[in-house]
């Protein structure tokens, strides 16, 4: 399905429920499985093979988008279809493969229609917390993507001759950037965490449980899975970038990330505000652009769903042990964009170590761990557990 | 003259004086003139033609190393030439011309002993202060250029994942750099500024006569002419650069420019152990990297020396008006290297306009400066001042 003149198309497949493993009498459910073909840039630099050649070693598959979101998708599609030639496949299964999601996710609204009603939405595309416990995702963050970009109305200057005179959009940039995060990472915009909804008992319990099992403090876990933070991630300057030059023009990509109660649109114009006003009261001859690159809300699952346990249930089968349960992983926007749209929960189940790189070099993904996936998704595809 | 296995040549020559323009019972002076064939790095970005074609346009020579330093080269060669030709060359006129100033010129030594007795020392290597007074400059800058590195001991990580936990190098990096500098520019070093000289009554009437000129505040002048400064001028971190990425590593480049009297080599410790020291009070996990990439130390003219009144004698012959005396240009770290190496003082002749934009894109000369430098060179070769 075509999404737009300048975006990937949107891959739409549907595996129909096989008769012997329905009962027609019954309405049969309807999974859709959402996965993203497209990836993160992959420069050579760090990678031990070409990013672009599949490689194996030592039991790993090595490559960028194995794990994010390349390697979970052919897991699913051939559990899907293994279950359709046996005729086991207990659901109608849709496929909604977008190559739009490390930009943003565009393009969903006119698939919707086509797709129909929905019962549940399975997404694979995030890891596990550990390397050997195997996990599904109930909470995801939320993000708002921004650039800043401080200029002199000046050109680039020779430093030796102009240096020490003006102003330099540089150290505004530096000294600006060093006012919105404090030494202990708290983030410095005012009511920035009075939406953050307080620890429940059983997400504390959750977390004594992932503390004993990942033997990380439990408050750097609730900061992983609970907590907002945010990050500068590069600075750049205005060419030539001789090391003898005033840059004109100093831009930088932040990000912050959102977790349950935030508002996406209300942190966003707060951020916009924020930034706005800390530089206004720098009072400088520089000018301050700031853009609003990217958003997307945080999901959190629904623990007591029958299909939770029903996706709870097939792990244990497949791995005889209960999996963790768990909140991280990137911001994901179509996971609680698709779910207002259906009108139901979304699952998350993950197939990858917390070792794999994703959007990093030497990205990789287990073999061992994608045959057991495929198994988990059989167990789920053949006998889901439609709730009352 | 080869000066080593990876730098470039040094270019000789030696034009005679002809025995025409000479009472060969006196001793012939020899004037040495300095110059340098690299030039910095020109990326298109900001180019309007191609930035090593030579271009015509409006009076002005268009290239890379048009002003910075091949212009006023052949210019001085030309009046070399000629005034020989003519059987006017007054002086022995010897020219260097090396090829590894933007580096830190290498490879001098060898040079001087062929070269031998050396009277006054040419140079033209930096730019007026406005676009219409010729000038002489009689100072330069010194500089400590400075990398400096904040890494972690974990590799890249996803901010969506790991944000907030850790520590980031780009945090400490921000946090660093804006305690370096403070709102007013002034350099945060302890003593800094302890062996900057007080301004001389003679130095006060230069800038106030600048000031009229120039139209520009007299503490501006003062700030471009005799004052130290810093610089951050860019910052890098590691790859894949992603706005997702959490770089493990985060570079930057500093200078410092220096003015007499202070110390090229103190200042490059005091900078090193004032770095390490404002780190290591931040008490981070992180590790700092501080490595001196280049120093230059800074230069004096004499301005009662007879060589630089003939010099002033010339440019006003040719002009008629006396030049303005400046203080300003990048740091040229040859200029002080050669006054030591052949005990005489240097003189420094400016054929460029401010609007050069040595090291920037566009960079230009005036066609009608080049003559008329062409002129003013021709003018102190054919009778030049000997001291007694």
């Amino acid at each position: 399905l075509l999404t737009g003149e300048t975006t990937n198309p949107l891959v739409y497949a549907k595996f129909s429920a096989s008769a012997k493993a329905c009962n027609l009498n019954e309405r049969k459910p309807h999974i859709l499985f959402y996965g993203h073909y497209d990836v993160m840039p992959a420069p050579q630099q760090g990678w031990n093979s070409e990013p672009f050649d599949l490689v194996s070693r030592n039991g790993y598959l090595y490559g960028r988008g194995v794990t994010n979101d390349k390697g979970p998708i052919i897991v699913v599609a051939c559990a899907a279809a293994e279950l359709r030639r046996r005729r086991a496949l207990g659901a109608d299964v849709s496929f909604l493969i977008e190559g739009e999601e490390e930009c943003g996710s565009t393009g969903f609204d006119e698939a919707q229609d086509s797709i129909g009603h929905v019962d549940v939405i399975l997404f694979s595309n995030s890891t596990w917390i550990t390397e050997y416990e195997p996990c599904i995702t109930y909470g995801l963050h939320g993000a708002v993507h921004c650039s800043l970009q401080i200029s002199k109305s000046l050109p680039d200057l020779h430093s030796s001759i102009e240096g020490g005179v003006i102003r330099e959009p540089m150290l505004d940039m530096i000294k600006f950037l060093g006012t919105l995060i404090d030494a202990d990472n708290k983030v410095q915009m005012p009511a920035f965490y009075d939406d953050v909804c307080t620890q429940s008992e059983e997400e504390m319990q959750l977390l004594n449980r992932l503390f004993i099992i990942t033997n990380r403090a439990s408050h750097c876990l609730a900061r992983r899975r609970r907590e907002s933070a945010m990050t500068v991630h590069n600075l750049d300057i205005s060419e030539p970038k001789n090391a003898t030059v005033i840059p004109s023009r100093v831009s930088a990509q932040v990000s912050i990330r959102i977790v349950p109660d935030q508002c996406t649109e209300k942190i966003s114009d707060d951020l916009q505000s924020f930034l706005r006003s800390r530089f206004e009261k720098l009072g400088l001859p520089n000018k301050l652009d700031v853009h609003i690159d990217k958003k997307a809300d945080w999901w959190l699952g629904e623990l007591n769903d029958t299909w939770f346990k029903s996706l709870e249930k097939a792990i244990y089968g497949e791995w005889g042990i209960m999996p963790l349960r768990i909140r991280e992983g990137g911001s994901i926007p179509s996971v609680p964009f698709l779910e207002k749209g259906f009108g139901c929960h979304a699952l998350h189940l993950p197939m990858g170590q917390s070792s794999d790189q994703a959007h990093l070099p030497n990205e990789r993904i287990s073999i061992a761990n994608l045959h057991r996936g495929k198994a988990v998704v059989e167990r789920l595809f053949s006998a889901p557990v439609m709730p009352k």
